[in-house]
């Protein structure tokens, strides 16, 4: 392999001659391996592209940046938005806790990019761009991370968490209506028990999934805030009058998304409730989603000795030998991701729960943590709906089975020939395990006509329809 | 002891004689010995007595339950919410994880010591209020047992966890305006950095509580919806036209708080999703908490040998041989605090995941968590800020030295004698172990008095006030 | 009430005229009004009873105690130990973090106590017993609280928890055997497969509990050490030659337990690993019950629309109106406590990992949390084993009934017509929701006798019995 | 990109006509498209590779697979674990929750890369290896990724956790010798306490890492036990006599570690106890971990305004500005993984706690966390040994500073001149900011020399010496 020599204060160092990062990148490289490389999200790299770029226009809006070097720069910043970069971002979550070396990264890698793309050749001759005086103007490490995480949290939830999540509930209200009218066993304490719709079941779920997403919007103001212009401390020391609003303004024009600067750049430096917050909404989520994908898979099981309630897609062999085994893959996939969500929200409280004086420095795994729930709950949503969700049938025989078989439809009678009659028909045919309708014209205490008008499930279901 | 006898569908039980419960509330007892007796929390079964007595007032109001019955049902409930009865409630956390041994304990109370007030003796003649038909009219446990979480819940937090976080809250922002001019050294990495006010470090901590605040305000509308009305298994079977809505509107006014029917009775029983999202926030409470509780006990700690730039409140002895030694007692009661919610979180999420069908069971503990929670944040932070936060006192001595001493004052020079002076400064000064200021003026660079023009750190906090 | 007034180096206290404890009880009663009082666990004071006493018989042979006050010092912690003085102990989980206000409250109490025994009249006349110097003598809160609590977390495993398990171990490994020969379903992804015996589906559970027994015993050996001896810092500053290894020994003797000096003490007062150590086994124990009592629950689900292999005790009404109703109430008690002791996990790790230099001081709440864990475990399995294991009995007809209807005993004829013909018959069954044999027949592969000698479900349950 | 047609039992799928997967691997990159690809962890594929060649071996010797398919078989398995075909699996960890169809995958390319050693071309001609009937003999999904995961998990723990910490662990040592008599303040509740050796210090780490070690290996024998051999539900159905305890012993061969075949096959597939207890044991060692980087950084904070004690090595420019800025980036690294391990354990207990029946299905997602941390543990150990802890130097003027200054050596006072007059002396240095001696001078109770003589701090750091 090749190699160039870049400097940083501390001397010299060889770099690969083909990439694009210096001194403090490679730096970081030998220092820190742990893991395997370039586990860095690269959506934090596209979240600092964002905010280098604002930062060079900010700058130069209030003359303390060259217009050429706000549009150099504001170039490399689209190329790596375009992913034509993505190999030259090799450092990992596991590094400095303010994510320092990720932000020199990015500043060597737009330096010596631009150099380029001024005509030069890297390495040779003055940089046309300085990685800290021109690319990190008006900026610390201290700022930008958390300006680059909440940039890729409020996108990764915008573009994946929310759609996929609404993708699925909106499969599930559509079930809502197409299993309105029918009528199943209701179970509580897994045990048989009082009857409701198909359709009223699945609106439970579309219930959480509605609370949920309000609640992940609720927080996402909070995740608006941007520390970019606090500097090393929170006082904002080196930045030029109005920098902090103006770069806000910046970004939220580049990402197209409602960011604003933080009121307060203590908190924003020292301290990522905002983060916390946001994935207590996602945590909520994936408790919600454990218990609808686990109703989901208890009411497909069978086909013969289970529930069989409902049919769900066979999306690949189960075995090659017993016809019929779906296995409920899809909800094994989703509860999966929403055990991993949950062990993800105690890292990223654990994170937050350390900050020291002026700065916290668990930024990048409570940055990963986010971003991984984020995007595998959003996509984990699109699959269970693709090739579960939209798929599900109902079992019509079974469902009306298991319904008429069922001992408390007895309740139906109570009014018609007293609770001590209706209770007997019912512990006889426990006894004998027997029907209802046999016990209760044994008994000679209905007719069949009589039991046929009387007990009637459609009729338990309620005067509290779906809403 | 004496004893009576009791009955349930089961069979005849042997209560004693000078208690109120009955047969089921006896049975739990024996069949449920897992910790220490009476552990289900009292604030539940307050929460019991509003809704039983709303339930009253709406049955009544809807034509199915008689005045009479009504006042009595409603008197009990009035003795229970005045403490009266808080001896009769024995059952713990692990029962049925419905609740359902709590709702017929109260159910019975109520039923017995009625018809005390009656005029009659427990045990003789027939029930004036029957706890089944009467008490626990148009409602089940599966319904019941969620509505009086929530309003348990929703309580707890109005009247102790915000009163007590705000009282903080308000404490650490007069501190804020206190401090206002107090200029320290910052630190980032637990390193020395640029300066700012003790005041605006404090800043951090309030942005950091209205945040959690916010955050904790916004998941309040979940938790204001109550399952009551959907009975067994969220249809509705066997409530009256309207009874929801009624007894919701009840429960508000005897409560003071917005309570209202849940718009989906579905996910109101199956899941408690909302109890996830109230305590996420009170988690995220914890997580803030815990940074400011350590940011405090590390400026406060020496007196010597320490960081020694606040003093705090002596409360205790800290140890009887050395004077001056105030250990940070409150912000370890307070962390410790922290600690146990982070956990509780865990518990509650767990709980909250695993519904299955048309219940969760696991309502008891995740009700008993969250009002741990919300009580020990709520007086933990009244604890902290009487004997700890509103005492506060900087240590003037000890921030003006560490200040002066420091070696990142020399970025104050750059302007005036460029980069590479004065670093020079820095290096010489760090190496000899002198001061900036000797050592600028022994390398001829600048004057005593130009020193003290231009190295001023109360000009380097900043344009960023605090907010 | 009347009052008396106790002294500490702070000044004068007015205490509550009958109780034993003295000034910096009250001071912490008054300062940490943090939860619902006396929440420090009492098993905590019991050990510090043992090694009060302890300390106490290792000072007057070592030569710094006399023998009188060794014996009254003996005496008052013996009646601690009888339970005699429980309403002694009134204060908070939420204080120091080092525990060093309930080390006093023992102190104090005892010193109190032994001048009452000794004749006198608290309050009147020099103590007879110094809290300081004499209880307290060669011992400081940094290393009595730690060794008290481990004391307590070894006793109550030793006798809570271990045995709790053990005992439903020991019913689960009888069913093991009763259900030897019973041929059931297998089922994976919840979904039917091969079939086993559900005698073998019990040896996994028991086989699950060995392993987590082991895995709690192999913690003992950390959770033995004892910090004692250490005193402030963990150099044993102010303590006798060979003080540790006897206060130690005293200890094994009073507790009957292997409790040894830990060999190094810096880290047994600094970091409580041994409780994390040991309450990790805990978690790991909850892990496995959740599952077990889980299975048994979905098993036991019915009475007619469920899965209702096995029929569990009735113990309490399920539903006034529905006979067969039996809610499986110990299961939801059950995994409950798994929950809480899951969160507890995390409230202890929390703690544990934030100890900083010579102490760690989230003592009291990793303390109370393990003890917790620890006696809810044990109660509930043996609740779940009285209530619930011992008396689960098959359902011979249901179990029966769902093995023949299964689809994939056709495995059995592949090595008799071959792979294809079998499936056919597979596919056709589960198409027309008739049986294997019917259509087997009806193909014309096999004749009625033909394949009730070749499928036989108890042939597949194969070679591997159960251990 | 050009396709090829491969087959499975749903029917014909186009796979990319370069790899060597087939039907159901292209099904299910198809079907989960869930987070990054391919981020199912490669150490899962490699111990599959040694369970198939072990497979083949105990098949062949058993005489159910032909010598010359044994040979291909491991050929194709050595080829894998030589990292020659690890661009041929591309699945994710969110898929079955069983593993299937990594199983599959495994067992494709396998079958496809032995058609090709055997000198014909993928896709032509009938396949000289079958992955179901050969590769998959005598297995099932169901007990190979458990076994899989075991071998990876145990071999990951021995070549990376466990040597990274113990090198960290011996550097520690080496330094607790080198700072034997180094005598510093001790710190409790952060405040200034009585005088220990820095040796001292460090040997409380090095006993926790050593204990926390002991701890991690007593779970290695449960995770030595492997599943294969149980097949679908632990019965062993299609495994020849004697299978499992062979395929066992040739696993123990190929790997070189004491593998044996699990005694209780039905725990074996349905509860992954065994990856809860390992990961538990990590989970203690991050908390360890997390308590040792603080420590460190918070001694070495400074450089001026901090703790100062120790000086630990510079690896990268801290700030451009201020010469002598160094943090600790290493502490930072370790700490965040710490959090992320307490969060995997969450992860991997959420998921291990609800396996159902016969089968646990979050095996995918519970080995990938397990991995991580073991990993990230052994790698932050020896990166944080190479960066920080071997170079930890002293800072003695400051050790020395900061134990002279300290008020509490008046202790040595006590038995010379009384406890009273040795708390004025402390008191009036306290409240005048002197220092003890020029008090206990300027108070005429002992000379310059008797001070000299008889405060030494190194009389006080006790007869507990370093174990």
């Amino acid at each position: 392999m090749k190699f160039r020599i870049e400097k940083d204060t501390m001397g010299e160092v060889k770099v690969p001659a083909e990439k694009y990062w210096g001194a403090q990148t490679e730096r970081s490289r030998n220092n820190f391996k742990i893991g395997p490389p370039a586990s860095m999200p690269l959506d934090i790299v596209y979240g600092f592209a964002h905010l280098k770029k604002a930062a060079a226009y900010a700058n130069c809006e209030l003359g303390v940046l060259e217009k050429e070097k706000r549009d150099l720069i504001g170039k490399v910043c689209d190329e790596i938005l375009e992913g034509k970069l993505d190999d030259q971002f090799p450092l990992v979550i596991w590094q400095t806790g303010s994510g320092t070396q990720s932000n020199m990264n990015v500043n060597e890698v737009i330096a010596n990019r631009a150099h380029e793309i001024a005509g030069k050749k890297i390495g040779e001759g003055a940089k046309t761009i300085q990685p800290n005086d021109d690319v990190n103007k008006s900026q610390s490490s201290n700022d930008t991370f958390p300006t680059g995480m909440h940039i890729a949290a409020y996108t990764k939830i915008s573009k994946v968490t929310i759609p996929g999540i609404t993708q699925l509930r909106n499969t599930l209200n559509k079930k809502v209506e197409e299993f309105e009218s029918i009528v199943k066993i209701g179970r509580t304490h897994l045990m048989d028990a009082t009857p409701l719709t198909l359709g009223q079941e699945f609106s439970g779920y579309v219930s959480q999934l509605d609370h949920g997403l309000k609640a992940l919007e609720n927080t996402l103001d909070h995740l608006s805030e941007l520390a970019l212009g606090g500097t090393a401390v929170g006082t904002g020391l080196n930045t030029p009058e109005g920098y902090d609003v103006l770069v806000a303004k910046y970004i939220a024009e580049f990402t197209g998304l409602p960011f604003k600067t933080a009121a307060n750049k203590f908190e924003a430096l020292a301290a990522h409730d905002a983060m916390v917050e946001t994935h207590g909404a996602l945590k909520q989520l994936a408790v919600s989603l454990n218990k609808i994908a686990n109703d989901i898979r208890m009411m497909a099981s069978g086909p013969r000795s289970g529930i069989g309630e409902i049919i769900i897609p066979a999306n690949e062999p189960g075995s090659s030998i017993m016809p019929g085994k779906v296995n409920p893959t899809q909800s094994e996939a989703l509860t999966m991701v929403c055990a991993q969500v949950m062990g993800n929200d105690v890292a990223i409280s654990v994170g937050g729960a350390q900050g020291h004086y002026e700065l916290n420095v668990f930024k990048p795994v409570m940055a990963a943590n986010l971003l991984q729930s984020a995007e595998l709950l959003g996509d984990a949503c699109v699959s269970f709906d693709i090739h579960c969700a939209s798929g599900i049938e109902p079992n019509h025989k079974v469902i009306k089975q298991l319904l008429n078989n069922s001992l408390m439809l007895v309740t139906a009678l109570n009014t018609k020939i007293g609770y001590y009659k209706a209770a007997e028909i019912a512990n006889t045919a426990h006894a004998n395990g027997t029907t209802l309708k046999e016990e209760a014209i044994n008994l000679g205490y209905v007719t069949a006509e009589e039991y046929d008008q009387w007990v009637k499930p459609e009729d338990m279901t309620g005067s509290l329809k779906k809403k």
